[in-house]
């Protein structure tokens, strides 16, 4: 079932926020066919079409006549690949959204964050469909189809099954033709799990310590110590993965974090703005993987718990 | 240098707060010489002495031509028993307060939360000298020499170094004939682990998860189960320290708050209200001991790690 991509493959986007809408906006601004799954903003959207500003980059518009959105996947129908845009606390609809996109080698893209997702959907539709992408990316978006870009963009693509395929190396061409930096890498869950060497710690204190920026983690000597201890478990769990990371990792996790200054990792703002936070994917995923590799993971089972409640009491949370 | 008291003994309260008003003043009122050491209720004291009220027995009254009270330890000098009622968070004050009071062989009782009190006073002083005792009781002082006292008030009493000794059960005496209701325990230090047992996870949770009574960790599922893992923790730590404390310690320890409903722990009410936290004696304390024992504590070290913070980014904190 791991084909090639055709020619002029049909792509679809499910959960067009800033990420769905940025990297489908290029992806249709350089000529593939496109079509996003709304629902909210759909009327705006055929109204006033889809733009894309950014600080480094041309601006991308899509002309409400071009760009092409459904409000359900059944007025879409079978596509050659899905490239999923949802927040991780939407994942619950994977089973209404997606089988109806689905033909017999639809591949299945998530640029979602965390872990868990490409197994979730590697349960329901076949792991051989499932591809995943790491972006590195700063967006917002400030309007129903307007989206802003502050910079960088690189995703990290990957089979969620055994090493790239030659249709890994097509979509990377794709992204690139449409302007986006790509790297292929030979492990999709190694990079996940380095990502998480990040996010666990850095994501996680922003939330437990009581609403604390990057830069107060750093400068804190307990907070700098308590991350640097999350991070080393995080490696420890994701060795007993069988995912390998250099214990130096943590060190230049925090000298890249430095020049990010007083930095408010998006789950903070998250729970700042009372929207839902990723905490499955980013805390609850990693600590089931240590549970079921039998290695001890207690900072993050304290963690996780922590926040799983703080959000859960938020007013309206 | 452990010998006996001499009859009619000499007590001098450090730290007259709550618990050393409660215990030095049922002592002073059986009989015994007294004196507290006294600073912003001195004046207070000596104008209106010393008043205990209680909802299960007769009031306590010390009045002011009786009670004795101290502005320096030089004006009370040497005596045989120093009974300490310092928060833990004063611990730096030992070696001003204390030296003026010392003979050859005065015991230095600390009625303290918490670990690390009996070793710092044995290491400043000598660990003979050093007895401990913890409180089961509730307090409030409500004005200068004005204590509420709200029932229970049992004491179990032990030497820091060894078995009871004769002094240790002249002690018991004397808070017994107090109308004291005291335990002599073979091991002090197992009991500040057992106590341990219930105010790492309950009084920790409680400012870590943003302000909750010990009812709401016992009913959230997530919540109960941290409590528990800190438990265990815990009980894993002292038993790397030599004290074995069964398994099932923590079903009673959850079973005994039940009743307690919607209970505010001690440093939770301190965080609140803006007073110091004995963060070091109820967390700190025991982590450096699960450091030296060379065993995990992962649980303990971030939940450490949150509160030292949290409290010292409290405003006024």
């Amino acid at each position: 079932m791991k084909v090639p991509f055709k020619e002029n493959l049909r792509i679809a986007v499910v959960g067009a926020g800033a990420i769905g809408c940025y990297y489908g906006g290029k992806l249709a601004a350089s000529g593939c066919d496109v079509t996003f799954l709304m629902r909210s903003d759909l009327e705006a959207v055929r109204e006033k079409g889809l733009t894309i500003t950014s600080t480094d980059d041309p601006p991308v518009t899509l002309p409400p006549g071009s760009v092409k959105v459904a409000g359900t996947p059944g007025e879409i129908g079978p596509v050659d690949l899905i490239l999923i845009g949802l927040k991780t606390t939407a994942n619950h609809a994977f089973e209404t959204l997606i089988p109806p996109l689905l033909h017999e080698s639809t591949a299945i893209l998530t640029f979602q964050n965390g872990l868990g997702n490409e197994a979730r959907l590697g349960e329901l539709f076949g792991g051989e469909r499932v591809m995943g992408g790491l972006c590195f990316v700063c967006l917002n978006r400030v309007a129903p189809g307007v989206i802003e870009h502050y910079g960088h963009g690189t995703v990290s693509i990957g089979e969620y099954e055994g090493e790239p395929h030659e249709r890994t190396h097509q979509l990377a061409g794709l992204l690139r033709k449409a302007g986006i930096e790509v790297d292929v890498v030979e492990s999709l869950l190694e990079e996940r799990w380095r990502k998480l060497v990040w996010n666990i710690p850095f994501n996680g204190l922003s939330i437990a310590a009581g609403g604390v920026t990057t830069d107060r983690v750093i400068a804190d000597e307990g907070l700098h110590g308590l991350a640097r201890a999350l991070m080393e478990e995080t490696i420890a769990i994701a060795a007993a993965c069988g995912h390998e990371i250099e214990a130096s990792y943590a060190d230049y996790q925090f000298e890249r974090t430095v020049p990010m200054g007083a930095y408010k990792p998006s789950s903070l703002i998250d729970y700042w703005e009372n929207r839902p936070v990723e905490v499955e994917a980013i805390w609850g995923a990693p600590l089931r993987e240590a549970r079921r590799a039998g290695i001890e993971a207690g900072r993050l089972e304290l963690l996780y718990g922590l926040i799983r409640w703080l959000v859960a009491a938020r007013v309206g949370g």
